[in-house]
């Protein structure tokens, strides 16, 4: 049922990351996440493992005649070591849930990584819709194209009044979440972040860091969705999201250039600095990476730096996690030898361009 | 009797700069200075104008008649402007007392800048030899020689139980102080080098920053220079300090082998950070490129970076320093105006290499 060899994601970038989506300078991904379940079983948090069996018997079955996972493995979480599990999430093909429970559960994608369905996660089916760049329909086409190609094989639990029954309340309606993953320097160096991110989280929005729910906002990465999926129909969702984010992008456009219009040495003093160190730098962590990625990421985007593209930060963004660093040595490594295989993947990144 | 222009000086480095004496890792140049006064005149600072210019002129005098300065021009410091008074200075040609104090004194050097005398400085005569690398007899020769050659055509005083009269009495005797600039940041790192320096001092000798009596320590940079000229014969504090500098040269050496023993990965970083920075970096204050540099020099010592050689690192030393960034700019800049160029003149310099 395995054979999934991880080392197969490291040599190709997650498509997502390729910079060639609209307004990439700011808006790394937008990804529509739908949460569906089975009718006829209790939520996965309440399952022994028999039921999570027949659950994922029937999710398996329907995914596998579907034609978007034509070309795909599934991968079960039991079978893979835990390096490979916690690879898979830092791709953002499962939840970092995965990573402790295993049993019964797993994923399967496209080869792009576009589109991907974890089984027995919070919810029985997990659909994710992935867009390069600021593609938010794009991403609930592709969303929405799997949920449609699966309906006709599972029973999927409805309810009139409420929409789809999710596991977690703030799920129930439409069972989807949308967002965006940002780069927003600008408004953080003028300190207007904070303003935003509260009338953000007033507009029911909600703002996490890189890996979603509870991880650390680094390198000025943001992901912005939508909180509630109760009550608005999902075009609805896309559109108001749609417009905040394109709000979201012309503050941050007015920041950059105020800051650049105000403090153009600083800047580019800050910007070449970061290069420098991103270039021969022996050992860094991770948020100091992010840090340094982030600046270089905001000369890029003003035009001081040339010879990086953003689809090489974006994937450095990824790159130099931990998963992805050993799996890439083939060997474990504690945090010190991560931040020198580290320090060295950023330096072979900058190099090649 | 000028026509001094300190442009020509802009275009090659002082020979003494060159790293081609022995130890340069460590030993960055020798210096050895002698103070004379000429009898039947009050010191320099009890002296009128009328008194100076006695002094002066029968000083440059016998000056332009030495083989030494056959080829040299004397520079009043009365002629030229601040900045170049400053760039002087820089060059340890004339010592900051010059800045403030300049008319009746000047100076005259050899075309390489290894010996020059300055009138009227604290002493009516201040000789000064000035080696490459660890060469403190070398330093000797050169101011000796001139010392030698201005002799029989100027009276100087002389005191047959005391020795040669100076205005200070802690160049009573000799009148020669010899110095060399060392860097030693494996000491510092390892923070022996207090003690060092404690010891250093109980032994009667002086430690000093890069530019002499009261400038701050930069960049691990140290003079170490004997301390009284009384009572010791001249080739006798050559031969103690030459002692005294092996002897820190032994220590500086295994605090490096230590270091790089016990935390290589760090300094690795450290060195190859600061070569990141020096390279990329568009602002830098006097303070942190010295730091940087220092780094840098560690590194090249080490045989980590290659492409950067210590003469190069020498020159800079002296390139960074305010009054060389404005002349070589052709304009006076202000402090935030000089970071911007200084960090131009690093890149330029580190990429030439």
């Amino acid at each position: 049922m395995s054979g999934f060899d991880s080392n197969d994601l490291l040599g190709r970038p997650s498509a997502w990351l390729d910079a060639s989506g609209d307004e990439n300078e700011i808006v790394l991904s937008s990804r529509v996440r739908i949460a569906r379940n089975l009718n006829g079983h209790r939520f996965t948090h309440n399952c022994d493992n028999t039921e999570l069996e027949a659950i994922l018997g029937k999710s398996l079955g329907a995914a596998r005649r579907t034609r978007a996972f034509a070309r795909s493995r599934y991968i079960a979480m039991g079978e893979i070591s835990t390096l490979d599990r916690q690879l898979l999430a830092e791709r953002h093909l499962v939840s970092r849930d995965f990573l402790h429970n295993s049993a019964s559960r797993g994923v399967i994608f496209t080869p792009d990584e576009g589109t991907s369905l974890m089984i027995n996660e919070e919810d029985h089916l997990r659909i994710q819709g992935f867009a390069a760049g600021f593609d938010v329909g794009g991403a609930f086409r592709r969303a929405n194209d799997l949920d449609d190609q699966l309906a006709p094989d599972v029973e999927i639990a409805y309810h009139e009044r409420l929409g789809f029954l999710t596991a977690c309340p703030t799920n129930l309606g439409t069972g989807m979440r949308v967002s965006v993953l940002v780069h927003l320097p600008g408004l953080v160096h003028s300190k207007e972040i904070h303003k935003l991110l509260e009338s953000l989280r007033k507009l029911n929005h909600s703002i996490r860091g890189l890996f979603g729910e509870g991880s650390e906002v680094m390198g000025n990465f943001f992901q912005l969705s939508n909180s509630a999926a109760l009550g608005t129909p999902e075009d609805v969702i896309v559109k108001n999201l749609r417009e905040m984010v394109v709000k979201v992008i012309q503050y941050e456009r007015r920041s950059r250039e105020l800051l650049f219009s105000k403090a153009q040495r600083l800047l580019e003093d800050k910007v070449w600095r970061a290069y420098g160190l991103l270039r021969y730098a022996r050992s860094v962590n991770t948020k100091e990476a992010l840090s340094l990625i982030s600046a270089v990421r905001l000369g890029v985007g003003a035009g001081l730096v040339r010879d990086v593209s953003i689809q090489t930060l974006n994937e450095l963004v990824v790159y130099i996690q931990p998963a992805h660093l050993q799996k890439r040595r083939g060997t474990t490594m504690d945090a010190q030898e991560r931040d020198v295989a580290r320090a060295e993947c950023i330096r072979d990144a900058l190099m090649k361009r």
